[in-house]
């Protein structure tokens, strides 16, 4: 029988396969002259990434026997939107950085122009796929897709955590702001993301909120393990620069609260993750490899 | 009795004014630190502008007699749209515009980072005010409403005709392809505000086709006449810098049939628009007026 993190392997290279299926299907070449575009989408959602979010969304769907052609669909949605950000939080206005998973960002494969506009219709075709009848038969689920998801990655979410992000390099964060601050940068993106699958299934409020609570816990044990391995992990490990924000003089949970609570902090918020699980009586058991997975990663 | 251009004045006035207090709800302040953004959202969209967008999707809503506070919510997310569309425009790696409706661009009065993020917002804010109930009791309107949006402002759409505008540039297009171009670029998003309003009112296929007709005809129009601006306008009149096509080498309708051809080519498609109306009786006499001062605008 295969270890866990085996099994887990496994079950996230699966699914990473099956959502660059339906990625590679919804963002096809183009003929027109406009496929610099078109390869620019490829070229920033085709190039590896652990497809997390995917795999969360997967999981807690499958918890509530949602097809997985559904789920897969939805999950390329947010996947759009995560490699989105990224293009955009890499552009030199922004984040300034010149590799990505080990290859040249968008703006340094491509041009700047294009990464803009790449990263804009990744997010726009998100919402395109979500509101499709293909995601689910039912119009008030997909209905209830797009808004979460809009809610996730706007102005109260994801956009507004990296406009914070953007403002911590000049202000000294203390651990309540930087809470806040990663909750909506990445945050609330893989909860979102845990969330659909429950939206899709049509899942009681108890179960959601079960959800909720695990993958808020999820996402701050997740950003704590990356500002560790920005302070202490090699660019060859984790494909791309590291030592930045200590190189920015920016406030991180571990230049606050050191590497070791840090990492304790991490192992805490991981337990308690899979704790909030107990209301599926094991049929969440990938959801809990997740969380134990997340804080033992080294990329 | 008002002449019918003051009469369409004072209805675009009272749409305008409608559609900014309601953006004014949407996008507030934010007393946490990250309100620079929630300032640049506002900066971009509450800063005057023809509102062609709303008033076309409010006329549009009139002839099925959708509530103008269901219409006027759709007609925000439109021009969030619209918005976001000439903020990442303007940006430095793209048309790198200073001036936009005579004061700074978003970049300019902010910085670039911030008007990155505060694009990718309204983009974002869009999709969350078109899922929501208030937008559309039936969950299959709003679903509609997004899947269109998204259709006609992303790749194949706006942000496509963008890519190609960058890559007019470089390459010499000939009249079919800058068709294509402008249709894509304004075109589709004009269409969508028509369309929107036959959505909400859950419009027969023979109305929503004519409005779409209708909508095609005027966009193009809409465009030649913006072309003839730059090429003939000036700064003063326009609220932008002019003459940046002919600078940049650029084919446009004007460089291409001249301007005399340009502007009868826009006058022909106004009358074209107006005729696919017949279908209303009488109904869409706002729509008819519009196609008018299309061509007659002077910024």
């Amino acid at each position: 029988m295969p270890s866990v993190p085996t099994a887990l392997a496994l079950a996230l290279s699966e699914t990473a396969h099956a959502v660059e299926g339906v990625l590679d299907r919804l963002l096809p070449k183009s003929e027109f002259p406009e496929n610099k575009l078109f390869e620019a989408m490829r070229y920033a959602t085709l190039n590896g990434g652990k497809r997390l979010r995917p795999f969360l969304l997967m999981s807690s769907a499958r918890i509530f026997g949602v097809s997985d052609a559904c789920a897969l669909r939805a999950a390329a949605a947010v996947e759009c939107v995560h490699c989105y950000s990224l293009v955009h939080d890499d552009l030199p206005a922004m984040d300034n950085s010149d590799l990505r998973r080990g290859i040249p960002t968008a703006h340094k494969k491509f041009d700047e122009a294009t990464a803009v506009l790449a990263g804009d219709a990744l997010l726009t075709v998100a919402f395109e796929i979500l509101s499709d009848p293909r995601t689910h038969e039912d119009p008030q689920v997909r209905c209830r897709l797009v808004s979460a998801l809009a809610k996730a990655s706007g102005m109260n979410g994801m956009v507004g955590g990296q406009m914070l992000d953007l403002i911590a390099e000049t202000t000294q964060l203390d651990i309540g702001a930087i809470t806040r601050l990663q909750r909506m940068k990445t945050g609330e993106l893989i909860a979102v993301s845990t969330e659909a699958g429950a939206i899709l299934g049509k899942a009681s409020a108890q179960h959601t909120n079960a959800l909720r609570a695990y993958a808020h816990d999820l996402g701050l044990a997740f950003q704590i393990v990356d500002d560790l391995l920005d302070a202490e992990g090699t660019e060859e490990e984790t494909g791309k620069p590291v030592g930045r924000d200590a190189e920015a003089g920016k406030a991180t949970f571990v230049t606050i609260l050191g590497a070791e609570r840090a990492r304790s902090q991490a192992v805490l918020l991981s337990e308690q993750a899979v704790n909030h699980l107990s209301v599926f009586e094991g049929r969440a058991k990938q959801l809990e490899d997740v969380a134990r997975f997340v804080v033992d990663r080294k990329k």
